[in-house]
């Protein structure tokens, strides 16, 4: 059975190779797709494609709107979603991916720190399962070939 | 036209009421929804009605599951919703709201500071209106009255 | 505020009664719905209607065909739904009824008692809330209210 | 065609096992899916993958958090539903994922012993077939291909 | 409660006042709507409202376009169908009308004679209840309100 | 471009037949699907699967059952559908699976002679095209490609 | 019966006074919704509420958000659609209006001069039912009513 | 990844080479479809398979009916979809097509030139990404698999 997850949230590490290696590791048969994980290119693909936009506002408003087309093809595609949470920075596109995931029916597996229970608490009683590493993560992925 | 609008963020100031009290000073005939905003009652609710759960994180799984039954309820009978983000919080709740909302095709407007249009480019970029001010919302709000 | 709030499960005692009772008493606008409550009218409302039947299945086929569209009539209508599984009785027209609503995105409160734990442990992590008496759901429908 | 049918239903025997020799034995190219069918592994899946849980009912809660999970994600892959009741047990998450797979549009096989008959009658009228045995569940999959 | 319940059926004779008059007996809640029962109307609706047409064929094209217009709007409103086959005439609209409602999930009420079970068998299966006459088709609506 | 194409209808002669062979000829890669052609089979499959059933009215419902769920998961994975009515038989099966296509967004073709103009004015008018002869379906299906 | 009817189209002359004198004068309980009728204020809309913009992109941009807003709105709460196009002017809003009605499926009435018959083909073939003049239009609301 | 894009827009020129050129040069795997670009044979499609029709109006309704056909079963299979504006011609076919995928959830990227951006801003702002050239919609897609 072949599957395909994608992979929400921070681009700021490599958490995505951690998890293409662990499912290597167990030869699971499922294609992981996720955001540009590239940061720089990320918040430049508006102007790269659409030109120099008048300010940071609209640089900004050209660049997502790249990449929510490139989120909204890939999680139409996927079969579950793996939400991942850090530490840091707003990531409110991980939480709109987490919820829109939800709304359209694709099982949803959030990862955040035990540091980020309480404000994370409306978005992992929604989710299917919770849990605190990309490890377990995995296993629960892992769950589905047995 | 009787509309029924939600207005999903934070609810550590007392911004819902100036947005009825906008809309009544413009006759608009709108019922406003939203979540618990007495913040202890939000985050005390699950023990309050379950009992003592074992410690934090299930104190917390508790309360918003029930805080969950809520907005659900109160979303699917909402013509239109408004998001708000202020410069404080993770108001990871108030991104998951917004992005349900907009796989519920419920329009939304998203009302938020300049310091955040970074961070907020992807949810800004799929909501129907974006602005900085509740006085803008509510004009937006009146324009479907025109 | 309106609501209509479809009381799914058995039939043989009056919860339902405590249900309204303990609504009225907190003053809700709620409409409460559920399946025929009358035991020997729900069971032998098919060959009622239809006439007699050969034999026990068709009978059973019978009632159970008005049953459902009593309830999908009701189901379409409810705001949200309470699912109350009793010590006795096999009830898997309750847990039909109460995945039904999950589907339908209509908001789920779970009632079963301690000693059900186990066996609804999958319904129970799909509900929005899980509770153990009839006034711990209505704490959750008044919660709506504040 | 190829087609893939989930198994719902109790994990006491291994009735899946003869489902799939049967369709081998009849050359059916069905791909067969379902829950997990060791017992003890369902029952601690959560605590194995969460670790050590407060009490039972959250351990029943975290491994069913991610027995579901898996259901979802097969059951959106399935072209079609067997689900199978037993004479014992409660099997409440059999009716639940029947009655889902049936809001969902997957047509549904039930399978029940002639002593089920009274107690499942709501749902055996709204699956596509009631059958006894497995055997006749194996007709009824061959019969798409004649 | 108030329920809106959409005529499906022949217009060939007066069976839509006989519904009326009995849920009035019964003094049920309950606005029925239906197709044009003036079959000479019906039929020329097309050139009346469009002009000549060039034939047959695109006078009955004109026709059923606006006939179909009237159906989808009181259909999208319905609570729940009847839809009744005489002996007599083709009647393939009323099938489509019946099967609309089921997969729009309408509950639907099938009324047909003794005679028409076999070539309506597959229809009578997916409906909800399948009836002989108007008097038990109205048992089945007055049973939702018991 | 493979496409699967459901081929609804009358099953008292080989049309089915004469579209494969001119799809073969025109080397259109579609796979076809449709009901059981073999009419003693079709009407004998409830008593053949369930065992002896009380009398026609049951036997013809335990028949259409398993038509139905036949039915039921080939519509759903074709990408069209070709409706054929012939000038005998009431076809309402055909009706209904004609209408339940289209309520699925299952591109339709109908297959009418021109006698049966009038009695199915409403379901051409639904339809996306409505043609004569097999050949001009053919035709239809084999534009796809151009 | 009370109906919504949204008023698709050009803005530029007062059809839709002319649409609601007509229904007046027979009548039909019907409240008739549409966009902003007032050109300057809705092309101005974007800066008026969202302050001065770079250039005629992003005013353009921002104007139409907020119509988009407000035709969502109403639409969502439509019974039925009509959508007039006149002579002169673009009108692919009114198009994608159109579309967009016909995809949630809101039945639709097409108001065209005989002069656009050939360019606006592919969308009247998917109209509920196609006009010329605004009187046609009203004869068929007021046909749901006969 | 394998992915479908359908092409939507004028067939007066030959864009749609460029763009299969484009995506050749980058090595993407993407199949495209689209209308059919033979303009005499789009219009004539009516009358070549349904034969002489009474006038004008019925030539156009005939062809735009397999014209639409066509759409809907390769919109259906589509990814994503791109829709062009040219300068000339109404396109209004393109605006419906466009406004189709936004409502079927298809992630749209919409290539117009300049001097269309004021007809086009309620289209624009809902598509996902808008831009002028082809080249650009390419690198859009060709974000994709980075």
């Amino acid at each position: 059975m072949e599957l395909t997850v994608y992979l929400a949230g921070q681009i700021h590490d490599d958490w995505r190779e951690k998890v293409k290696e662990l499912a290597k590791q167990r030869e699971l048969s499922i294609h992981f797709t996720g955001p540009q994980t590239n940061h720089e290119r990320s918040d430049n693909i508006g102007e790269e494609i659409l030109g120099k936009q008048p300010d940071q506002l609209f640089r900004d408003d050209a660049a997502s709107s790249i990449n929510n087309f490139r989120t909204q093809v890939l999680l139409n595609k996927a079969d579950a979603v793996i939400a991942l949470f850090g530490e840091n920075y707003k990531q409110w596109n991980t939480a709109m991916d987490a919820s829109a995931a939800l709304q359209l029916r694709k099982p949803l597996i959030l990862v955040r720190p035990e540091s980020l229970i309480h404000p994370l608490k409306e978005l992992s009683n929604q989710a299917n399962v919770t849990v605190e590493t990309i490890e377990q993560a995995i296993e629960v992925l892992s769950y589905l070939y047995e």
